[in-house]
């Protein structure tokens, strides 16, 4: 069968590479090109074949039928007008075009501005028919992927408490952070350390989050959602630990979520706490939920795991691909990330 | 100077290990004898001596004026009888006479009901003078040491909103599971993983918290709490991140936690999110306290790292030894363990 | 097409579930059974299915074509003649029957002497030809796999120095001591750790390589071997760092490599020193060789890195498992360990 | 007492704030200045205090004693001559100045030169006279140190084997790398893996090992000396491992080894293979030496473990430093690195 060509942006980071390995693993897609500005004329061995980066601006924009961003946030938005322009489709896995972001990146705001309208969130649990009828997605971040699918039950029923704290703890692995080095980063100063940051809703993605909430109106619009990421001591994986009070007790969460992701390719609802080892390289969100015991106020403890690369961002964009292409979901990505 | 002969019952364990070390670089302390049922007879390395196991049935509880207890919960209260009984005092490092956890641990029970009402709860932040006149003590958990020293200056000031969930977040080292070996705690299961357990309120650290909390009336006594715990791929650290609605906007709750521990000398409270470097191998907890932003309830957030086996555990008992023997309460704490 | 039929004996180690997942995702085998004594009943989530175990006493023996015994040595002998006895082909991926390891089993001895006659060493790069026409197979040991297969074209060729030392480090990761508990494989013991063991040629691997070599005559029959294992803080992978002499020097070793393991396809030859990420669930020995500069005497350095439960364990056996069955020696071994 | 005030050029490298932190606790040295040209302003905790870095070019040389250079390789030398001419005594870490690289550093070479004649090799235990005598020091590199201590009692008796090669496998925690970000020492990239660099004789540490042993005469300098460092997934820490050929069969080596040092503070002769954690923020050299079973030609395996940073740079500059300025060699150094 005939392969549709797609192209990465931004192919030399943690995200890149990732996209590089699926693409390569896809049995529908193969690789138009592959660029990253600075590492120009290197070459990525991803599933046993070289890939040659070239510069952004030598991207063969054209020969792409559907152009993967994964540049940075703030650079991304420009580039994917070029790629609509030159007649790709486009899945954005920067934050430029997400819900939420259109005052944070000024630089790209003009372009974004405009493609915003017509860019879904491409969750694909809850845009997935947005996200087939569009040209442009805007891959979500990591973390609200994370928190979102492990709250969408709760939104959907309009579930939580009115005016409820919605504490979401999210511990991220260290590729979470990206490629470029920085003394934080290095192995000798990680190791054996844990620590939050961006504390006291300091972090970008919280407004990803909220917008997403307002959406849904009730109680999620007055609720308030207080986020602390943590830095893990392991390269890949996310575990979101989110404690919120719900309107009245709920008998059985679990089958619950079990309903509302019925027949969804990607969640998985777990009967124990998920564990990174469990979803890392693979394109899953495992949710453990349950009921919070002695408590006076109802309240849910829910636990979301991913891979932060791969339904935290790359696979997911893959998923979006697949959308956007009218191929199937979940076509490259039930084999794992090799 | 005369040095005050101590001895360790439960010697082998991480705890134990580390209360050996401690007493070996304390000034005026002296190790009576070491005890560990199983390793009877082998030898321990702690700061360039070598020391030698007894059974604790050969333990010669009289030659020590203070007992240091690191059985695991349910076998320690007995043996902390047998060393009064010697004429000895006692820092009880296990569960079976803290608060909460009468019901908990029938083996003890018995020795324990009679014995707790004598063994204040050894927070010497908080229960310093109880601690100064008593015999024994019941050394508070690891996560609970954390916790509260946390939440301290709001409990004290009755701060907390009325029905408030506090949402506490731990996430601890692999030696707050013990020495035992376990297929769980194997190198190869835990490295590149992370994940809760005892989630939804089942971790047996709540009781101890809740029966402080209680101990405040007030908002305390009704608040919620809800406490997760979870395994980093470290060998040794706590940081626990709470979130927490309060009775009104706080203008600089750094300097109200600075206020509430000026004097004290092992609280430290940090102008950034402490990480676990900061406090391993120390006897302190380093706290973070910030206003959360963008929200409609005024809520904080407050993060408390320790290093589960000092101030978590043997640093802690040793400067409840210290305050049972009279002496200085930083003596052998200020140079860390080695 | 028909699957055919293969039971995992010891199933529930780390060298047993690497199996029953090559074989969930192997195109040509099903699993008949997986036994572990001590696990009975427990369930394996593997490849996306559960597999439940038995114990190995209910292991119907006789409805596997081939079965795949990774029994700790000793115990593994007895277990390969009843398989034998049932009519099914045996990998042994135990000491047992591997060359040298006569003497040093003594319980299995009796079944081992009489099975050893009919029991090639099942490295296919070297006896390919041999496991063909075999019903028993005898798995060669992680070391002696990475290492062998860095000198065998040396070997092959009598190119060793007269009198040569050859020194063979190795470092492998916590997965490689099995997955019985113990609290020097703890991850607090292991992290942040390094060190030698079975130094001064105590390991029993040495054995196995040793008669490997005498096998060939000439100087690899007089050479000394030294050979230092050391435990890397990692879950999976092994590197072996060896110093050759040789009788002269050797113009482009690399070539002389590549050449000798032309068409085989799970032998790298890199250009670079390969790390443990390379190789890390795949069924592949990746070598590097390059002649030492300004020695005296002609010297190879040669690093090979495998995956030690990979190609030096469970992916070896399904590689040996196929030549035994007379299938496609690739099969199920090209696309990775999930 | 007076203490006595030292500088340290390059302080914000992992060896320069262990530097700084070693000044910090030693009892009659106190820090001057610390100066880092890139992150000047910028404030150090150390030992509970803060530091603010200086620009190198504000670094009131004249106000120490005694300066430490931990400055790149090719640029110490320069500021080696500007510390002399302000009259203060010099302990260089860099490589400029050691035996062997005369002319690997182009850059300094003039001074070097000069200097050279000057600035004995500062492993005291081989050279603690010339030191005591000295007014620069070449602080040795972390390689040599723990590969010549093992070697000097074999070496200083001529008891290797004519024509010996003697192969030094060894591995370093990622501090070893320095302080630079780079994307292979990030966190993601070293953790699980394991790899060797600089095979083949590359490493430019092999130079000052085999200048030294040059400096013995007889079989040590007609050795082969074939070096191979590897990265370890680890923050502190080298071991080295070590396959020597000796003249004949030594006895009792350990005897030998213990008889060589005895007396010294600094090594510790062991009866097990050291680990890392033995040695981890402590100033000594942990070394274990045995003979090789079943070998032709008797041969030894040689164990050194040090705390890359505090006996293999930081630590043994102040040990030089204490023989410089006439002060205890074990001041300062006997507690460990905070």
């Amino acid at each position: 069968m005939h392969k549709i060509p797609v192209g990465v942006l931004g192919a030399s980071g943690y995200a890149g590479r990732e996209l590089c390995a699926l693409v390569a693993g896809h049995p529908r897609l193969e690789l138009a090109f592959a660029a990253a500005r600075e590492r120009r004329g290197e070459r990525l061995r991803v599933a046993g074949r070289d890939v040659t980066f070239v510069g952004a601006d030598e991207a063969p924009l054209g020969d792409a039928a559907l152009v993967f961003s994964a540049l940075p946030h703030g650079a991304s938005a420009e580039w994917v007008g070029h790629a609509r322009a030159a007649g790709a489709k486009v899945v954005d896995l920067s934050a430029d075009l997400r819900p939420g972001n259109g005052a944070a990146h000024g630089a790209g705001k003009g372009s974004a501005g405009a493609l915003d309208a017509g860019a879904p969130y491409g969750l694909p649990e809850l845009t997935r028919e947005a996200v087939r009828l569009a040209s442009v997605v805007a891959n979500p971040g990591c973390y609200p992927t994370a928190t979102l699918l492990a709250l969408l039950p709760l939104l959907a029923r309009d579930l939580l408490a009115p005016d409820a704290t919605i504490a979401v703890n999210a511990a991220s692995g260290v590729t979470g952070a990206g490629f470029t080095p920085r003394h934080d980063l290095l192995f000798a100063e990680v190791s054996e350390d844990y620590r939050a940051y961006g504390v006291g809703n300091g972090h970008h993605h919280l407004a990803e989050m909220r917008a997403v909430l307002a959406g849904f109106g009730g109680a999620a619009a007055s609720a308030d959602l207080v986020f602390t990421p943590h830095l893990l001591p392991v390269a890949r994986g996310i575990l979101a630990t989110i404690v919120v009070p719900v309107r009245e007790a709920i008998a059985d969460p679990a089958a619950l979520w079990a309903r509302h992701y019925a027949g969804e390719p990607f969640v998985e609802i777990a009967d124990a706490p998920p564990s990174l080892r469990e979803v890392v390289r693979r394109n899953v969100a495992r949710i453990h939920v349950t009921t919070v015991r002695d408590t006076q106020r109802p309240t849910l403890l829910i636990l979301a795991a991913i891979d932060n690369l791969v339904k935290g961002a790359a696979g997911q964009a893959v998923q979006n691909a697949n959308l956007l292409l009218g191929i199937d979901e979940t076509a490259g990505l039930l084999a794992g990330v090799r």
